[in-house]
């Protein structure tokens, strides 16, 4: 690779306890937000509210409002809000054929974005496209490019996000590749690695769901199945990088044969790779894709209709456990699944009903249809996140 | 019910924020432990924790070593201790046939304990024996019944603990029991009322598991099928009072009948009722007791073996998706029915080990015989919580 001028170094507001960060949080998630309702929030005292936000404002990350908010009686509430371009990151997704880049800002703005294709999707193709999207985002955002606070790269698999290893994708059939070292060698900016469904969590965390709701799950279907859970005020990192791994719990008939060697896993059968080869085999056709799997079953092709059923049945029971164990207010179902939900939904429905156990039923599901650049925006989440850590 | 001159008011620590609260909490259960320590805990500063420590001090619920603990340069360091006896709580575990009820210290000691036979376990009944116990309880604590800062009550089911409401308990026939209300009328003290196995893990998360592991799930088996979960800092306590419902997981055979009347749930082999009922089935008596089913599974009678281990394999499952969904460090295996757990041990592993995902695998599962006085501690620690909740 041809040596190119260094990035710009991050600039960053300097937050020295995770209470301080946890204000500011607040104000990037909540804003316009009154100090009373931070503390409120937080459980801190105005004191420490008014402590912190003081060299948010002087430095301009956080703004106040010229206009009182509220009417009621007493002292005039000025609310806070961040300002929304003055921490910028870059958040990209890794897909097996395709790189989605962003350039978001920390008011949950998409500045611009990129997307590469991947010929192939080995370590160092991959590393390559990342540097050339980022260079091409950073050229792109001109003096703009001073504001960025760093790199997120999403990928699925277990990821070591303190140490920015992949250490398992299958996916991507990578194994232990220090993703985030090798691409923070090419670019004068800090780079964190996260597992994709959790950085997804993160943005709906920061940006959606986490505002109000004070649990949820995400679910994605389509080539792999996952979950990101969010729960007692943070999205669970998990102790052995395979939390939210749904997509290989027993619940699909016992004798279906995983990609990963197991039997009687969801993605047995609900995987769009695990459709498309159920209606190939009904029709003894090894060249039919998952498009052609999908207008067969709107047609009402009866092979294409029975393997979406199977795959909304395993789902269903998928997201019942969910509810059944942690019980969040809201499951929201993403991915690119979804985009057929109509050929999933009733199965879906009918399974879950059958085994989400009391109050469990009354759970939310809601279907959204993130497009790959939402899950780029996630990436960039954690890079602010990373931007956000006390400095000690 | 005869009048009763009241119990003498609670008397607890003022904490303003849930900061100082947090702070105080890490006393308790990493004490003895210095400041800067609680500070990096908390990712507070050394100036709060400070702040906060001094009044605790001053008011003996915290006290400062006398000799300093570290023979490194700089300054000495004096580490931080909760007072064990300064405050006190009732804990009180509720079954279908006994009451267990312990006072126990803010120090983890067991002072004194009581339980009371139940005849019948209507609400009305369980409250006269509640308010028995803990009369009893605060006659044998004498002066040291002043330093009562509440009475925490676990009941199996789906429980409200902001309002004490019983919404549902299966075990015990309730639906909707104002348990807390009802039993405070009687005592002048707070009552909590919090779910059996929540309580249990609340107390694993304060003087178990939780002092060194970062999340754990307390899996319990016996009677009925639960999960307490830890993670992020804190108990699930759950959107609709489901969580950890793993008794009703869809995991063993599609046909096996459920006492809830789904099919196919985990309790509907796994229950020591459904072990009970199978070994009954296969001996063709009625009036064939647990007790009975566990002697025959020792002596390898065909029926009780197969009994057990299918619940083992439903259990595994359970295990094996509890740690694919929440990945935590450590699960912890507990309740009545590991005093038989040679019996279920095979087929546990078994199945656990078959659908573990990846790194999963090396999920530690620890077995721990708690007796009830454990759970009935577990009640004492939800109240010692409620009496640390920030006073606004
Ligand atoms: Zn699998
Ligand atoms: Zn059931």
């Amino acid at each position: 690779m041809s040596a190119t001028p260094p990035l710009t170094s991050a600039r960053r507001p300097t937050l020295r306890t995770a209470t301080s960060a946890e204000i500011f949080t607040r104000i990037i998630t909540h804003g316009p937000v009154s100090r009373v309702e931070v503390g409120r929030l937080t459980g801190l005292s105005p004191a420490k509210v008014t402590k912190t936000v003081g060299p948010l404002i002087r430095d301009g990350f956080v703004t106040e409002g010229e206009h009182a908010e509220s009417s009621s009686p007493g002292r005039p509430v000025y609310p806070l809000s961040v300002v929304p371009r003055s921490m910028l990151a870059i958040g990209i997704k890794v897909n097996v054929d395709e790189i989605v880049a962003v350039a978001a800002s920390i008011g949950n703005e998409v500045l611009t974005s990129t997307r590469r294709t991947l010929a192939r999707h080995d370590p160092e193709t991959v590393v390559r496209e990342i540097v050339r999207c980022v260079r091409r985002l950073v050229a792109k955002l001109g003096d703009g490019a001073d504001r960025l606070v760093g790199i997120g790269v999403s990928v699925s698999g277990d990821i070591d996000s303190a140490s920015g290893v992949v250490r398992h994708s299958p996916l991507l059939g990578w194994a232990n590749v220090p993703l985030g070292a090798t691409v923070a060698r090419e670019v004068d900016l800090p780079v964190v690695v996260e597992n994709d469904v959790r950085a997804l969590a993160r943005s709906e965390q920061w940006f959606g769901l986490g505002v109000e709701a004070e649990s949820f799950a995400v679910v994605t279907i389509g080539a792999g199945i996952g979950c990101g859970i969010y729960v007692n005020g943070d999205v669970v990192v998990g102790a052995h990088g395979v939390v939210g791994e749904i997509g290989h719990l027993p619940l699909a008939p016992p004798d279906a044969e995983c990609v990963c060697g197991r039997r009687g896993c969801v993605e047995a059968v609900a995987s769009s790779g695990a459709i498309r080869d159920a209606v190939r085999a009904g029709h003894d056709d090894p060249a039919l894709t998952l498009a052609d799997a999908v207008a067969l079953a709107h047609s009402g092709d009866r092979a294409a209709v029975d393997a979406f059923d199977r795959a909304g049945t395993a789902i269903g029971a998928a997201l019942a456990v969910t509810a059944n164990l942690v019980d969040p207010e809201v499951v929201v179902i993403a991915g690119e699944g979804v985009m057929e939900y109509d050929l999933y939904e009733r199965r879906i429905r009918e399974k879950f009903t059958a085994h989400a156990f009391g109050a469990a039923a009354s759970c939310r599901l809601v279907v959204r249809r993130h497009t790959f650049i939402d899950w780029a925006c996630g990436a960039a989440v954690a890079a602010f996140r990373e931007a956000l850590r006390p400095v000690v």
